[in-house]
């Protein structure tokens, strides 16, 4: 940490910053400058809160050297994390993910249409939301519990693993008992008290950046999640709130490179809420692989015209289709390939439907129903 | 809510939008222009969901006449509404309310101090918080229940009513136990679990403006505490996430008039946070008043050069007090008043200090002084 | 500057650090810590350009200590500096000034019923545009050299001086020609050959803050004023562009104690851009002057709702003349006053009507037509 | 233009609505609603300047329903606009165009060594700035006319056509005798002098987005240009100013797909300032063609760790020779080409070395080499 000193600082408010900061157990390098001195912090093993410093008087700034997460930080972990959703589903490897399906769980009907197209499609997981945060009170807020037995029913049938979003710590263990991923949406991003939760539960987390976060801040609350013990975090680029209406949400991929530079975590981009617009998610999904993501999660619904919610930015089945055939191409010219879809249930052994989920996903045969 | 065809739609695409229209219920009246077809829909009662039109083929744009929240709205409530935080202790009325206290509860020693200082100052309720959201899983998190603890004890020495952040739903119901308004933090804004919990609490709440929100949507976050029943909601602008990094955020005070035009709820502004630098505090506070804000929220310390967290932006207890002399003056400018302190409990009289909380504040006699 | 290299950057990639350094002219100190090593660059005299270095192998970060600009700085000269706009008209000292006049001169009538009305409410100054910047080439663009002629007219007639906005180098003359002060607009505040031009003029400018120019931008704009020779630069806080398009522009009022720290100059605010909405101008102005604003600039036009440009944002006459009364309150509960209109030239003395204007208003004597 | 009145408005409030839009010289359709009254503007062919009516008493809200711009749009022209750089040079067509260069022209070795380096690459023009617009006055600022020489010579030796920045009128004259692409940079995007004076110039033009201009504003301002009578505009995205400090712009690449769907112009992508950081250049370069953009620009310098400007955004010469080979792949993925470089003059039979430019590069045979 340096503390910049004013042009003109007195050697009295010098003295005080070196003091407070052997106050605070570090040691104190006094540096004059040619226009300003400046004081280094040194010996601290990660970020000082700089706060008590930064109104001394004579101080004009404080600058962070190092970063404020750690475990996160490719620093930390040179090698790129592998996370594994359920067995041969892996997300961050050379394969490239596809999470899709409709952006609610609206009835049995609808999700298993959903995930019998996009597994037909080539999808390697299913999304689909059964708790679902709205800007509205009065606007549709889900199925809850009824959306998780359907969309287990949708995996028993399809061998998609799922991915659906949990709101607080007690629909996270809910989620978790059904599903193979937890979601934790944007706005949820700070919201520190469900990061631990799901820090504390053994099942894959995928963690959306939130409307005005900066990437170091979604570094942060990844950070949340490692420090209580659950290192299969997955990041997502949905989209930041800027300026312009052109779009609902500025997709910003160029978070890819800039996560991949940082962390070791893997990262995939959602071209759907990133531009809020069906005619725009197919050639963003092919910059998001381009830019190097480690997947894609795109809303897919059977009927979007006659959705409950995001209708305007689902695509249709057929769409979805071409889609995943310019995605191959796309990673093939960067030398990456798709993922296939994960092996369909064997005919006949599917008799939990509804049940609640096969163990951890970490374990060796979650779909092992029979 | 208009649909607005592109140019050149089809009579066909015009036909499917007012179909799409009357079966979701509403009456369809297509107007065609000079260069384009729009088609009203008329008959809703609330905001429309409208997301399976807006991809329709030959749609431009869908416009919302009606505002998606109600309850909060100006329209549907004229007359101003007043919170009492505790009796005396208003907000939204002619008095203009101040609260302010340290960022953190960090000691007993330290909470008294302060308590006292900005009682003597002529605070009107006292801020501190036990649970602190913070970017870093590694910094200060606050003493939880303790300091729920120590703010009562604060309470009881000084009369001054007690303001603090709740995280999650169980943390709502503990605040609720210990404190007269429960605070939720900006990033916790769109953390709908938790604003449904304190909907079901009869007790104020501080609504805080997130640092992506825009008015609109901080007014949403509000129904759906209106929605659960509470009425008692006092909103506060604290400065949103911008450019420029020059100040900790960008304080947004016309949003204290917007509020005002849109809603009937109070809005009082955060200076501390929305500068995040002492200096700075004094005129943003002043500017807060000038621009017809219902009360101010301050951070003081009493020794802010050792606070555990926000010391840039915390006042000296000097300071705060030559502020609140200017901030009567300013009051007096445009023909309102600073409030008076609540009553000090009287001298020996004090035997429960540091148990639970008295009752609802929105009781006759919560100090139970007598 | 300081070079941040990465943890682990090899003895190798510092050295090479170094001697970039001392390549460039300067003292190379590197300075090891605990987690990483550091590298300061000392002898510089001003803002160094760093992108030479910014991407060497290792180099993590690079932080500019010293401010690029110079002159505008509080550092450079400490006291405040007064811009004399006219003769007992100046921005800067203990005096508020208010600025105040139609969006556009429209007509003859238009603008001497406009400058007669805000004189006698008491504004110090008439603003109004002869050359508008509008988004649209199909707007109204202003009557140019003739508009000059009719504010010319306007302040023979009322003392008033004028302000008035010039859109290139050409422009310039002209404006200073006619004009007191020439008026950057915002979309022009990076246009560096215009501010060039009118750093070789001889006349204040008024530099407006730019849509998403930080504070820091803002200096840098007026330093190339000042760069050229022209020190008698006011700035103008307007409003940015954000993400709530609840209001036109995000008011940010914060930029006046922030420039107030950093620079000697001049600030005012307008809050008719700052809010683009008549009924926030009120609250808004009274909130410029109690953040401790040199001054306001107010749209009035004498009928708004036939006004060619800005009309939803200007004031009626008798808002305005509401609004001073409520400025000299908040002025004095601050410690200041608002400045009284400059005096109305004598009867019978004005004969140069409509011609180009009296001398530099750094003169002696400017108005003295006689 | 649709005027909605606030709920309760009074029939005087909108009978006054009504009259001010006869007035305007419309047809005003009032349209009684479950909630609130509305009243259609009918009968504008373009934009109707709203701003009389905004402010009338009773009205909440007007909303425009036609795009302010008009030869810009797709709905003017249905068919894509490909506008030719120089003979076998085009941009908006099938073929994608690589335009690369240093930032700035330095020296005769240096402009000729990049010269040849991205020729012998695969570059279809050369982008280099003989007038550099930078934040701070002390910064070099170009080497002016013989920047433009130089580049000029770098033409005669390559063949490869040029694209210089004009910062104003006069520039934009002698760029124009020099170069065959004028640039605007992000700064003068609505620097509208400079936009009608391009829109005079027999020259194509590279429009660069704004550091906040809303996709609108772009084509706003591109329409200023073909208002003028020049319809040869490339769009350039190249990132806006957002909160978060990782890269020096937020890469807004959905602008390609928006740009594609409102417009009939080709729009090209540059990743070297909507990153600013050359590591993260080549995936967003990628990401520019897989999102469908019609070309790239792309800053590359003989000696990054030596350049004058933008070091750390350039590639060095082999990373750019890399990068050609995957857009080729890109490009091939989805259906596209690279352009080939132009031809290269005959040996020997160059004599105008330095001297001023072909005629316009409209013409059939600019390069006239025989």
């Amino acid at each position: 940490m340096l503390v910049v000193m004013r042009h003109g600082a007195t050697t009295a408010e010098i003295d005080r910053v070196v003091r407070t900061i052997q106050e605070m157990g570090y040691h104190a390098a006094p540096m004059p400058g040619a226009q300003r001195t400046a004081v280094g912090l040194v010996g601290n093993d990660g970020r000082v809160d700089s706060s008590r410093i930064e109104a001394l008087p004579g101080v004009a700034q404080v600058i962070h050297v190092t970063q404020p997460y750690k475990q996160v930080s490719r620093e930390w972990r040179p090698e790129n994390t592998i996370v594994t959703i359920a067995p041969g589903v892996t997300v961050g490897g050379p394969e490239v993910a596809i999470f899709a399906g409709p952006c609610s769980v609206e009835s049995e009907e609808q999700i298993l249409t959903a995930a019998r197209a996009v597994r037909a499609a080539g999808a390697t997981a299913l999304r689909g939301g059964a708790f679902k945060p709205r800007s509205s009170p009065y606007a549709f807020q889900g199925l809850g519990r009824r959306g998780l037995e359907l969309l287990a029913l949708a995996r028993e049938e399809t061998g998609l693993p799922i991915v659906t979003e949990a709101m607080d710590e007690e629909g996270a263990h809910l989620v978790a008992e059904y599903a193979d991923c937890i979601q934790i949406g944007a706005r949820n991003m700070q919201n520190y008290s469900l990061l631990k939760a799901v820090g504390r539960i053994d099942k894959p987390v995928l963690l959306k950046r939130g409307l005005a976060a900066t990437i170091g801040d979604l570094l942060l609350s990844a950070e949340y999640i490692l420090a209580e013990g659950n290192g299969r975090v997955i990041l997502c680029e949905r989209g930041v709130r800027t300026f312009d209406p052109a779009s609902r949400n500025m997709f910003d991929l160029t978070a890819v490179p800039v996560v991949h530079e940082l962390s070791h975590l893997p990262i995939i981009a959602d071209p759907s809420h990133g531009t809020g617009n069906r005619e725009r998610v197919t050639p963003m999904a092919r910059a998001s692989l381009a830019a190097g993501a480690d997947g894609v999660i795109i809303e897919v619904h059977p009927n979007p015209d006659r959705a409950l919610s995001d209708g305007a930015q689902s695509l249709f089945p057929d769409q979805f289709t071409e889609l995943v055939v310019e995605l191959r191409e796309i990673a093939r010219a960067i030398g990456r390939t798709v993922a296939a879809p994960p092996p369909r249930p064997a005919d006949g052994r599917v008799d939990a439907a509804s049940g609640p989920a096969r163990g951890s996903s970490s374990g060796p045969a979650p779909i092992a129903v029979g």
